[in-house]
């Protein structure tokens, strides 16, 4: 295992010390239970908006706390769900009296705890919702997951909802506009290569030199097929297809392309993605209004890529547009 | 060879294709010769900025070009120096009477092209000044360098240089600017992997499952040392050392310090050697006033990392914190 860390069980606090120092302007990390929440929280008569999950995927999720995206990320161990104590302490301490929406993936154990850490807060006078992002439509059911995986989809919504919930939205508005983005968002991914859980030391599944799995979960879960590795435009092709059949996309759509790389795929192969998506959506009278290339949901040191679309209405574009001041995006601040 | 290619002598084409699709409100991408302008090229009353080198170390160059940052980058071919012809239509499309600035990293291919078309571009009328950075501490002379490499200080470089040109400073100044941050920043990077070149098909060099090269190049050219794998602590030791050494950086200094990723090396590891980087400094007495963390200067696919120390005055400063927005970096517009 070929890692820059020090020990396995240090890496997730140790990289949380580095995310403390590095972005002190805009967020504080707690420790015992983890969670990371905007400097300035609670934001007086603001919805609180939390997510977490495993680390091993970032930036997500605690590169998307600050202004105008989450209020607060729970990250759990390495690809592990976060734990209940970690999800109440951060909605407690992003409560205003507003509300706080709880932004889960989903995966067995973060639905499970997230729903708990809902009751224990509830119990405390704060009121919670939920939505779960499945948006991947690779697999019905997966390893971790009864029903569709969450992927892309979250990423998008952790923008465009926290654009809502930064102008004032209240809860149920918050809701309504989270799930709108489940709704209107597909994805689908795909390894080159497997990556390497510390704790674990070896690859989490094997690949032929040769081969690539189309539907890969960002846990490296199964997908749908492992064929020979073939031409970007191909590749391109068996993500898109069964994300626009899905929905359905349709000409005339605007969508959002976001172009995600797993974690070890160079930029310069994302934008040649970019490329092939591109002209597959020209070819079918869909119009990419925007996009967001890079790796943003990532598998640790993965090779691979993921492409999600969000069809657009104004509603979307309008908060999605929307400043955000986050360590892993910013535009408009 | 696994990569999201459809073959390698079309990969650069087709990711500035990407490029210039995603970008279309930021830059304009010609072709034959190759070169990324700003959209609203040649800006009145400023002087013009280009700068370019070989392809697979993105985002660098072509993801600083816009507001504040560069005016103009010409992509080679992957790890190859762009030729003449590039760096000249390049130089004419900024050119606004007011001269132009070459930020050249020191390869002596790129060395030796953009001299020439400096040289050109001169005999055109057009007043041009280059600077060339060569802040690796790592080796004195390199397989395709005479001296010290330029590396990382190049993105500290254009983007601060960026904020001066985008406040009018005029050729003189700016290239004073420029060689001072070149004076004021070492660098030094370490990898886990090799990178592999689209068109060699086969890794640049071979790096033992248990071992890594200290001191490497960003086109995988030899460093240092080889090692046994360590723990990141022992890693950020070995690379911060030499560069503290150099200049050198000493107690009460005010740096800016940017850890890169050469590619394939997730984010959750970079904050990681951030931390380590930071309790090192903290140990001599300097402090961080700013931070960059990602990957922003790479080598394909490769796994490591670098580590770049800027010396920060009050000047550096300003025109680090001025607004930028261009596809990399973007803050304050």
């Amino acid at each position: 295992m070929k890692k820059l860390i020090n020990a396995p069980e240090q890496v997730v606090k140790e990289a949380l010390a580095g995310m403390a120092d590095a972005h002190a302007d805009l967020l504080t990390v707690h420790y015992d239970p983890d969670f990371i929440v905007r400097a300035d929280a609670p934001i007086a008569n603001k919805v609180g908006l939390v997510s977490g999950g495993g680390s091993g995927h970032e930036p997500m999720h605690g590169g998307f706390v600050g202004k105008g995206m989450l209020d607060a990320a729970c990250p759990g161990a390495v690809f592990t769900s976060p734990v209940p104590d970690q999800m109440l302490a951060a909605t407690k301490a992003v409560s205003a009296g507003k509300g706080v929406l709880h932004i889960v993936k989903n995966y067995t154990g973060d639905v499970m705890n997230f729903e708990m850490a809902a009751e224990l807060a509830a119990a405390e006078g704060i009121e919670v919702a939920s939505v779960v992002t499945n948006d991947d439509v690779a697999v019905k059911d997966s390893l971790y997951t009864a029903g569709r995986r969450g992927v892309g989809v979250t990423v998008l919504m952790e923008k465009i909802v926290g654009g809502a919930a930064e102008a004032g939205a209240d809860l149920a508005e918050v809701k309504r506009l989270a799930e709108k983005v489940n709704a209107h968002g597909r994805s689908m991914g795909m390894a080159l290569t497997s990556c390497v859980v510390p704790h674990a030391g070896k690859p989490t599944f094997d690949l032929p030199d040769d081969e690539m799995e189309i539907g890969i979960g960002i846990h490296g879960e199964p997908g749908r097929t492992r064929v020979k590795v073939g031409h970007a435009a191909d590749i391109a092709a068996m993500l898109a297809a069964p994300i626009l059949e899905d929905l359905p996309f349709k000409q005339g759509d605007h969508v959002l392309a976001f172009v995600n790389g797993m974690g070890g795929t160079p930029l310069i192969e994302l934008y040649l993605m970019y490329n092939e998506l591109n002209k597959i959506l020209a070819g079918q009278g869909i119009t990419i209004s925007r996009r967001l290339i890079g790796s943003y949901i990532t598998s640790l040191e993965m090779a691979g890529c993921s492409f999600t679309l969000l069809k657009l209405d104004d509603e979307l574009t309008k908060f999605w547009d929307a400043p955000v001041l986050t360590p892993a995006l910013r535009w408009g601040y």
